[in-house]
């Protein structure tokens, strides 16, 4: 039945029960025949047509993408990230003008990722190829991240170029009481002059 | 750009933020481009292709619904409800075997609704052909949902057809001192032999 195969398609989708799909459903159902069309093909488009970024491996509409394509942009710094999402959050705090690297994930020998599954030798690549004066890592700070992040940080042993990591430490707004110990006892070591 | 784009789309859905919807883009775009197609084509086919049933106006794959068109159905009692979530909540009690008749709402003059915009006639036209013993009438119980009741009660007034209403009262499970008193009320007024 075309109303039970939508919404078992619906109901895929991560976070939406039966109900909801039911609910979702129903409401394109009263829409415009061109409304649900548009919402079908926007997402056949989508996976059909998504290109990434040739440089950054970032999701793009071009073969290089606008970040990497933006002369405003400092192209002397990269920020290695481990998916799209990332890249979209660092954005969203309109404090990195450099370029970035989506990783497409990070070393995790549980889920069999190893590091020839993620964009690490196109990475090495860039730095190589010059002009790169810092490489910041952005991963989760997950054990699998560190090993991520150990595992470039050795690959990067002869080469000329500043490598750090970003800060760690209580969040904006926290209080010292609730935050865990690890968190509290890094954002110690690493505090920073005040000015 | 295709993803804005997508994350658009599912965000016009109801109960979907940006951030859901982000969400589900990205989930679509890790599938393969079969199964984004399956989900795009699901949507697309169920508004090009539905039908609505000509006898009970439930949605439906062909011209006349499986309910009307089952023999193991009581055909001498049809429920009358607004919509056709309402069929699908009557037909999950697994207490009915009569047939439906879909309204597409109740008459609100507030809302611009008015009979002739609901399936009214038509259900006249069903009970007028015979055969119908009994109507049971299952719209809300809201004001809207009274004036449509009595609307229909008029229309049969000649008739040789028993009407009825669901019975209101109090949830099975709820207790009484928390039950509003207009409920309260009816579930006295309308109380049932004890067998």
């Amino acid at each position: 039945m075309l109303l039970e195969k939508a919404v078992n398609e619906f109901s895929k989708l991560p976070g939406i029960g039966r109900k909801t799909a039911m609910r979702l459903a129903l409401h394109l159902l009263r829409q415009e025949t061109s409304v649900v069309e548009a919402f079908g093909y926007a997402m056949i488009t989508l996976k059909q047509e998504v290109k990434y970024c040739k440089v950054c491996h970032n999701i793009s509409d071009t073969e290089v993408c606008q970040i990497c394509a933006n002369p405003q942009r400092d192209n002397s710094t990269i920020c290695v990230v481990e998916n799209i999402r990332d890249v979209m959050a660092v954005e969203g705090t309109q404090q990195f003008r450099g370029l970035y690297h989506v990783l497409g994930g990070v070393i995790s020998p549980m889920d069999g990722i190893g590091p020839g599954d993620l964009q690490i030798e196109s990475l090495v690549d860039r730095v190589a190829q010059g002009g790169i004066n810092e490489v910041i890592l952005a991963l989760s700070s997950t054990m699998e991240g560190d090993t991520t992040n150990f595992y470039i940080y050795r690959k990067f042993d002869k080469m000329e170029v500043k490598l750090t990591v970003i800060a760690r430490g209580i969040s904006i707004g926290d209080e010292l009481e609730y935050t865990d110990e690890v968190t509290l006892g890094r954002s110690i070591v690493n505090r920073i002059s005040f000015k």
